[in-house]
């Protein structure tokens, strides 16, 4: 199943579903939001379900052309925004480049960010100015429903009701002053963006794999190829980030649970997803980063499509701009 | 202006106006919810206000006795949770307690916590175990409404709209090893409790200065006083820690902000408001940490009176079990 949020002026928007092929878009019945939808889960899935089944069978009435820059991020707000960083050969990247010490990998790196606000997937993207060193991050992430406090990573897995596609916005010339402190990421990490569809895991079929989406994340900056690392290195799979994020709190429904900056160990062939990365590599080969920061007016574009080559999340493609 | 939440069931509770002297409430007419009245608050708080000056002059119909324990936090949940730790005196103690190197204080310190839930002050608090270290934090915050992203600490000022006390639970065995990654505090920062009233910066007369809460915090364990910080000593007042937040983001309407532990660097006469600074003094004096840290069945309770002893925000009384 697809879900999107109609953008309608309102904070929390319009739910719709999606055709699978991304063609049409009808507004749901069984719940005006999806924040609403995430609250009554049980309820309201097999009513969604349906509603799809019919748009996709052609017998929906109602039905409006989808057209992405009609929608919000699938959650346009949410409760609680939890990101990881699960690739570890972006993690030793970031080490070099930074000359931190090396962090234990026995448990999952996790920080809370800003999700008062999440761009949707077209929508510029404001920043104060452009010597902080802005960056995107493509990832993945999943939204739960209400997740009880000090649940296993099994039992995780089934709260794990959408999978969707991130650009966890980065300054990164503030970034390793907050990091060094210990206190993680605030002027660091403004609101994310998010591709517009959000899926249910069965619509990734087999590339969804122990907790983790087996896709490769296509990244492009200015219109030129950037990367595509493959989404299936997760160093920890989303359940288990999901149990570490609940070890003393319980996750209400709507939490969003991130990935980390997608990254592979062959970085050299596979290109990477944030511009952070290129740097720490060029840094490795030459002794000095040359790829600078975003500049206003740059754009980034993110997609990652099933292997037939069929839509999945939809894509973000943006802007940045002066704040 | 004294505002509370009484708990009706729903997830964000029922606005009222608490008298002065905290023996009676009324229900707003003006907003149902206190979220609601900061995202309109220009618009709203001078109904508020003579509705408040109807009930100090005992002519509101419809008064009710305030009990607080049928009251929520003032916001039982926000949109944006970010804590400070202004208090230098603390951050001394607690990087030695655990070993850090020292944090440069040019900038503030913070990070982002769990904001979907927020503890009434005689909510029981439940935790996973007692072996994570669990300590209380004494605080206090503001709330603001809406600031735009890129504001000066000057024009920052005029966004507090409400003063509260925090408890800001903390486990402490998980707390050095999550900050030594860099990604701050998810297991270590559990939701916080408030106590029941938020009061206008006005209330605080005299007390307030320079964006400080002049005001001893009076904390005591298990019926026995364990501290008296005074809340003045902050290195950045909550107008520069605005600011700060506000670098890269606009904060929403409702957006809470504290103070970190309230300490005081004659911390040997005044006491403490979190067992780490105490277990930090033991440690510096006899080599040793011999307080514990708090038990199943242990309660805690904090209060912060004005210098005639009237009451200003009602009492912190809870009490923390097993979750």
């Amino acid at each position: 199943m697809k879900l999107a949020t109609l953008s309608d002026g309102s904070p929390d928007g319009r739910l719709v579903i999606v055709a699978r092929d991304h063609s049409h878009f009808v507004q749901a019945v069984a719940a005006r939001t999806l924040q609403e939808a995430l609250e009554r889960w049980t309820e309201v899935e097999p009513l969604l379900q349906r509603a799809y089944d019919e748009l996709n069978a052609g017998s929906a009435p109602g039905a409006n052309p989808f057209v992405a820059s009609e929608m919000a991020a699938p959650l346009p707000r949410a409760w609680q925004w939890l990101d990881g960083s699960a690739y570890e050969s972006h993690g030793d990247l970031m080490q070099k480049v930074f000359d931190m010490d090396p962090i234990p990998r026995d448990r999952p790196l996790m920080y809370q960010g800003v999700s008062d606000t999440f761009y949707g997937g077209t929508d510029d993207v404001p920043f104060p100015n452009e010597t902080d060193g802005i960056d995107f991050e493509g990832e993945f992430g999943v939204i739960v429903d209400e997740v009880p406090m000090g649940i296993s990573a099994d039992d995780a897995m089934k709260h794990i009701r959408l999978i969707v596609q991130i650009n966890d916005w980065s300054l990164r010339k503030i970034a390793p002053v907050e990091m060094k402190t210990g206190f993680g990421w605030v002027q660091a990490k403004p609101p994310c963006s998010v591709a517009p569809v959000a899926v249910t895991p069965d619509e990734l079929g087999d590339a969804w794999r122990d907790g983790r989406p087996a896709l490769p994340l296509n990244v492009a900056w200015n219109g030129k190829k950037f990367g595509s690392p493959d989404g299936y290195a997760m160093g920890f799979g989303f359940h288990e980030l999901i149990a570490h994020a609940a070890h003393s709190r319980r996750l209400v429904a709507g939490t969003v649970i991130g990935s980390g900056t997608v990254s592979n160990t062959n970085f050299r062939e596979v290109g990477s997803s944030c511009i952070a990365e290129r740097r720490g590599i060029e840094l490795l080969d030459t002794g000095a980063a040359s790829t600078p920061f975003m500049r206003f007016g740059d754009t980034v574009r993110m997609e990652a499509s099933l292997a037939d080559g069929s839509p999945l999340f939809g894509v973000i493609e943006q802007r940045v701009v002066r704040g």
